[in-house]
């Protein structure tokens, strides 16, 4: 097995009621910030319930994150912390609001230059302000990890940033929460998670059973209860389990002493900056014609993957690898999320304009091994 | 799924030549007591290496921790700390140094009576001094938990406690370290971390199905990588997967929202106390024995784990889960490790010492649904 640290002191409050819990995580003398999205914690049940359990707090408010969180909105609440004495952070939705919350954090207490380069050229965070979250929708797995994901509006780019000052000091996950939530939001969330958990598997043999067989765990649970969920959100013990199987997907755990890939992401975070389509949706687009391109330098884990997540006993390893390719596509179809560029409408011109986005960034690191050159990623995205 | 909470903010640093990290997890300021046993990491290197990465720091050092760590000898390491400046504890060896440092770090703060009281009574630790480990043995998983078990010498009485505060700063994992254990030790490893993973598992269902594919994963790795560590320690990477198994077996995730069982822990300690027995061995003998008296309150669980762990696929879920019980036990064999006390030249007068004994504990709550009773117990441990 290869060396490896892991870290990750999230505290995580699990199940029903749990908002009660908060005045247990926050200090009193603390004047809290909520921060949220649009209004569907006012509509669920999770906004009145935070107030009520905040009896006696200073509680200030700052609504309308996006989802693709935006850079310049952050800064409209970063102004606000200035303006008005805050000790904590409450983020209360999903992965956008936690990650707008991280920038946010680091941004309030950035004293060493223009916030921006925290994002354009990974300025280092030396302070950040404590916070907490309420995650009422399963996707990204933010609510246990230190990174984060801000879009600039002006030049549509999506940079990734994180530091472990950047761990939420608690997470309230509320399966509940997520009862209310579009059918679509919740198939996005099932294939997140699913592919969080593959970019962190689908590599090459690295001498890591438990690890591969942890990922398995979360792969074989998504495809178990995650249709279940998307059928109906409100099957609280589906829900609670593809809850937790998308915070167990990017905390940290499975990426231990393991290559990993995210070249799926990085595609995928062009196609949503250009088209904005869901980041999900980018993702089911870009895996299987990615994992076709490159299917000569993955064929070992994929066939694993085919064997143990999927069944497949008969056939020679690469037939195995094509199988599990199909049986992937299917998966994500039958949460009716579509799995190619047409699908959108988009085609050459797109595959171009993706192309030369990459090309401006200069390529670096793209995928394991760095297998994903621009022919490679022009084959994936063809039909 | 049910409730839970989930916190672990130990630092894991695995692998190759990870003591060289000692330095970014100590303050320079801080004066370091080394807390080890016999004269094992003497000869295997650690000692040296730890020396050499604590240059500059003002290091004291106190040896003689025991297997099954006794209160007595940690309370020598309390005085030798009340008599010096001391700031941070460095465990160095397996589970009975980390138990006993964490022991003695409670108890050098415990300010309010008899630190006897902590393990007698469970009085609350409100302070601990600060602490790091670097394991070199795979076994309890105490590397990565809050939690101890400290036998008094003079009663013949083991006692388990823990507290948040108790969490290691750091652990350092060295599966090399392990390579010059005697073969025996390794085994004992094996089933320690394999049973601990089945007391968190063998209860009935919960509506967990993460944390049982968790389990699986861990159990099939155990059972994969334990013998090939088993015939040769230096086996770097089966050591190293067996490492990883025995923390995770023990670090709070696989428990998330599942009941658990500890009897067989509880009637262990009983036989340890009795007979010094190993820990791991009297496991070993209880397990097989107890599942048996308990089959009928066990079948789904136990033929879960048939089915998945050990692929048997015909039959009732009686008749896997009686297999599943023949083949742990054919497991242990095959590690050189006896399941019945007949085997130790023990009989009925020991099976009525550890009723009496258990009796004058009041039998709270024992086992899962308190099923272990003093009839059962005498099932279980009889031939």
């Amino acid at each position: 097995m290869n060396n490896f640290e892991f870290y990750n002191p999230v505290k995580i409050i699990f199940g029903k009621d749990q908002i009660t819990q908060l005045p247990r995580q926050i200090d009193k003398k603390n004047s809290v910030l909520l921060i949220y999205g649009g209004g569907s914690i006012r509509k669920n049940g999770v906004y009145d319930q935070t107030i009520a359990a905040l009896a006696g707090y200073t509680v200030l408010e700052f609504s309308g994150i996006e989802p693709n969180p935006r850079y310049e909105t952050c800064l409209k609440a970063v102004e606000l912390i200035q303006q008005n004495q805050i000790d904590f952070l409450l983020a209360i939705g999903g992965g956008s609001v936690i990650d707008a919350t991280k920038f946010i954090a680091a941004a309030a207490r950035f004293t060493h230059g223009d916030p921006w380069t925290i994002l354009s050229s990974r300025a280092p965070v030396r302070d950040a302000l404590p916070f907490g979250c309420i995650l009422t929708l399963p996707a990204t797995g933010s609510e246990m990890n230190s990174g984060a994901v801000i879009t600039r509006q002006a030049t549509n780019e999506k940079f990734a940033f994180g530091h472990p000052l950047l761990f939420p000091r608690f997470s309230i996950l509320l399966p509940e929460a997520a009862a209310t939530l579009p059918p679509r939001q919740v198939a996005n969330g099932v294939v997140d998670a699913f592919v969080h958990t593959l970019e962190q598997y689908i590599t090459y043999p690295a001498d890591a059973p438990l690890q591969d067989r942890f990922v398995e765990s979360i792969l074989l649970t998504l495809i178990e209860q995650g249709p279940k969920a998307y059928a109906n959100p409100a099957d609280y013990s589906a829900m609670s389990s593809l809850m937790w199987c998308a915070t167990m997907a990017l905390n940290g755990l499975i990426g231990c002493a393991v290559p990993s890939d995210w070249a799926t992401h990085m595609i995928g975070h062009e196609l949503t900056a250009l088209h904005e389509i869901d980041h999900a949706r980018t993702l089911a687009i870009v895996l299987p014609g990615l994992w076709r391109a490159l299917i000569d330098h993955k064929t070992e884990k994929l066939a694993q993957y085919g064997q143990r997540v999927w069944g497949i006993e008969q056939g020679t390893p690469r037939q195995i690898a094509e199988e599990a390719i199909l049986r992937t596509e299917e998966f994500f179809h039958s949460l009716d999320i579509p799995t190619r560029l047409s699908d959108y409408g988009l085609g050459e011109e797109t595959v171009q304009n993706v192309v030369s986005r990459l090309d401006k960034r200069g390529w670096r690191a793209l995928g394991d091994r760095r297998l994903a050159t621009p022919e490679i990623v022009r084959l994936a995205l063809g039909e």
